[in-house]
């Protein structure tokens, strides 16, 4: 391997191959687990990367992809492999307000993207929480969910294009820039939720939408869950709904109770407080409409109590309740926040199962989209303590059409889980494409499913 | 062949297995040239498509999936093939309001489809011309597009799971029903507008929306192509804006000139005609910011002409000028339809080139989705004078980030020029996962691309 890194080196020049102390420096991460990588590379292009991945791949070493490195299922895991660092290809390339994209390096955090897409009247609805150092490759490998999902959908319904590198080194550029385009494979699908086990995404090109004209935030009490769908439909319909996160009464207490900062907006006791968002195009038109929206619902029963956000500050303070989930680490000292998505009708039964196995389990989520995050006592947070606490939270998912992840994805951390969550031929499937874009196995090997 | 027909008869029985002129008589469409197909077979399940296969694939017969066969680039060709007809599985097998998802067979008619989401309370937003004939699953097959592509996307989009028999028999169970899902890779993307070429979709799990409660459409006149796309952004910003269909002014005469039955809802002379609709969740607002966008846009000077439809009638009567594509079979006895895709900027020039290599050609489509179609005269019809129009349509797609195919799809009659619209890695990228999953090459061979 010391051939191989005098190799990158020459390539790549000294500053870019980081090993030793440098290396271990930049795998401090709070947020996942990244190992002891034999080097940390950052290249400033796409050629670069091309040279990394060939010269790696000539050697048979492994290349793990790193964006902002906060995932969340260990999928950057770098032990003994070549970390490769997209942070100095961080560029937005373009925005093209005509046709409604941009064009941006993959390295780019998200935070900067949605940034300069506002600069040109326009919006990138990908909004999660760690969008400082998220960036747009890591979103884009990992598929990334968040808090708009109901309206945006997910990162893969915002990639009209991409650029991605191969095991090989080959370049694909995939750039597409164009809303309909029916010319073949659509290959960057490839590339999207795969986790950086098929490429390493370069570029991309983005769909921008409209910037909503109006914001509409409201905290709501409901005390029966069957409401809560009804709720959900009623407010799709009448408005442009962009977020409906059900907090269990657990959560709401904690967020609401000092040291926590926010102050419970509503009276405790209710079953369930679920936060809406409603996004439009016409400031006051929308906050009648979303005023009207809510008396219906208070006259049909569905709701009992609510609350409207009347300022910036307000709908500010509102979602900083729902964000607010560092208080989980009140319920014990070392916790695990699942994330799971499963049919709305299953979860009563679904969050009662987890509640009898494990009774200090809190629970909240976009209830919207079926996912539920649950933050759970990982006790010792021994391998053994984890795993028991796991099968506890995913069991009871697997005769519901559930599965172990809406949105985090797999990583090393839920591979033993997938089997449950997926067929042995969808499995299969999964192996087969791998084999046919990285035979050799060493595009962040062992991430999703153990290679053989 | 002998053998393999009298084993598929014992597997299917004598009726599902249809040779000689029963077979020709399927064969006559008047959309697409469907060839002659050894046999046409007929299964009743996914295990009988699943048997097709599985002796198909052991004898090296080539296979190809029949839908509505109302493609236009002759995808469904099956000339020497076993035409497998997914007509008999045509069930809508659950409707789920509370989740918004219904589950159907491959061989259900989109319209049919429709209509079962409607009885549910919600909608199937997919709409094309050819609803009445065409079949869920060649719409996924063909990843369809269609009239509403702004507002909900194409068939892609609304795909959450599918099940389909790979080349070799083997069946694929991805009917996930959630809207998130990252567990491992999606793997029914690779069934989703690949033409039946790596599997064959025989069930799916489609998202449903909440059905409308108002649809608001207008005729407009606009005299600058720049004012377009101002007005394009304009109604998205403030509208549920669900078409934005433009008509040249030679396809807006040929569809309100008699023998045409439309009359001209507004003064001819203007340089663009404008149908757009919108759908919302509330009649009564939803009319007054109808109107009221349209004297917004009025007064800004981009729009100099409009008319609204009042009733049920007159909505109908506007998107019937739309739909009448048949007139231009008044430009010549033979023409050809194109689909082309290109940015909304680009537009202008390169109307103007194919113009100029084709004077009496008609352009109209999907301006919002930067969709382009365009009528013309095809000559004697020889392949000669075909490959003679067809250069002039494509080749000034190809310095402009045009591409040949927005929605059609490539089968085998744009296939030659599948090579201008993607890159050579992009083609290399689709045949290695080609040889992934049919490595004998009998699933729908040589559509999209020549194979080996």
């Amino acid at each position: 391997m010391g051939e191989l890194l005098d190799d990158l080196r020459a390539a790549l020049g000294e500053a870019s191959v980081l090993t030793g102390e440098d290396a271990r420096q930049t795998t401090l991460s709070p947020w996942t687990r990244l190992g002891e990588p034999l080097a940390v590379l950052k290249p400033r292009s796409t050629a670069e990367v091309s040279t990394v991945l060939r010269l790696a791949h000539a050697a048979g070493a492994a290349v793990v992809p790193w964006g902002g490195r906060t995932g969340l299922v260990d999928g950057a895991q770098a032990d003994g492999a070549l970390a490769l660092s997209l942070e100095r290809m961080n560029a937005v390339e373009a925005v093209d307000a005509a046709s409604g994209t941009m064009r941006v390096q993959a390295g780019c955090p998200l935070q900067a993207a949605c940034e300069a897409a506002e600069a040109g009247g326009l919006m990138l609805p990908l909004d999660l929480g760690s969008r400082g150092s998220a960036t747009i490759g890591g979103n884009i490998s990992t598929n990334a969910g968040g808090n708009r999902v109901l309206r945006y959908g997910m990162m893969r319904d915002m990639v009209l294009g991409l650029e991605a590198v191969l095991a090989d080194g080959t370049v694909v550029d995939a750039l597409n820039s164009l809303i309909k385009n029916n010319t073949g494979y659509d290959i960057k699908q490839l590339f999207i939720g795969t986790e950086g086990t098929l490429g390493v995404v370069t570029r991309a090109v983005l769909r921008l939408r409209p910037k909503p004209a109006s914001q509409n935030v409201a905290f709501l009490a409901v005390d029966a869950f069957e409401a809560l769908p009804r709720l959900l439909r009623r407010f799709e319909m009448s408005l442009g709904l962009s977020a409906f996160e059900v907090l269990w009464p657990e959560f709401y207490d904690l967020v609401t109770t000092p040291p926590a900062k926010g102050s419970p907006p509503l009276p405790r006791g209710h079953a369930f407080y679920v936060l809406i968002e409603a996004l439009g195009g016409e400031a006051e038109a929308d906050g009648e409409a979303f005023e009207a929206a809510l008396a219906g619902a208070l006259e049909s029963g569905d709701l009992v109590d609510a609350v409207i956000a009347k300022s910036d500050a307000e709908r500010g303070a509102l979602w900083a309740l729902r964000d607010d989930v560092g208080q989980t680490r009140r319920v014990a000292p070392r916790t695990i926040a699942f994330d799971v998505s499963l049919p709305i009708a299953a979860m009563p039964p679904y969050v009662a199962d987890v509640r009898a196995a494990l009774p200090e389990a809190v629970v909240f989520g976009h209830l919207g989209d079926g996912n539920l995050h649950i933050i759970a006592d990982a006790g010792d947070g021994s391998a053994g303590a984890r795993h028991a606490v796991e099968t506890k939270v995913y069991q009871p998912l697997r005769n519901r059409g559930g599965v172990v992840s809406a949105e985090h994805g797999i990583g090393l951390m839920k591979r033993e889980y997938l089997a449950w969550s997926r067929s042995p031929e969808e499995l299969a499937v999964m192996r087969a494409m791998k084999a046919a874009l990285d035979p050799q196995g060493t595009l962040n090997p062992g991430k999703v499913f153990e290679t053989a």
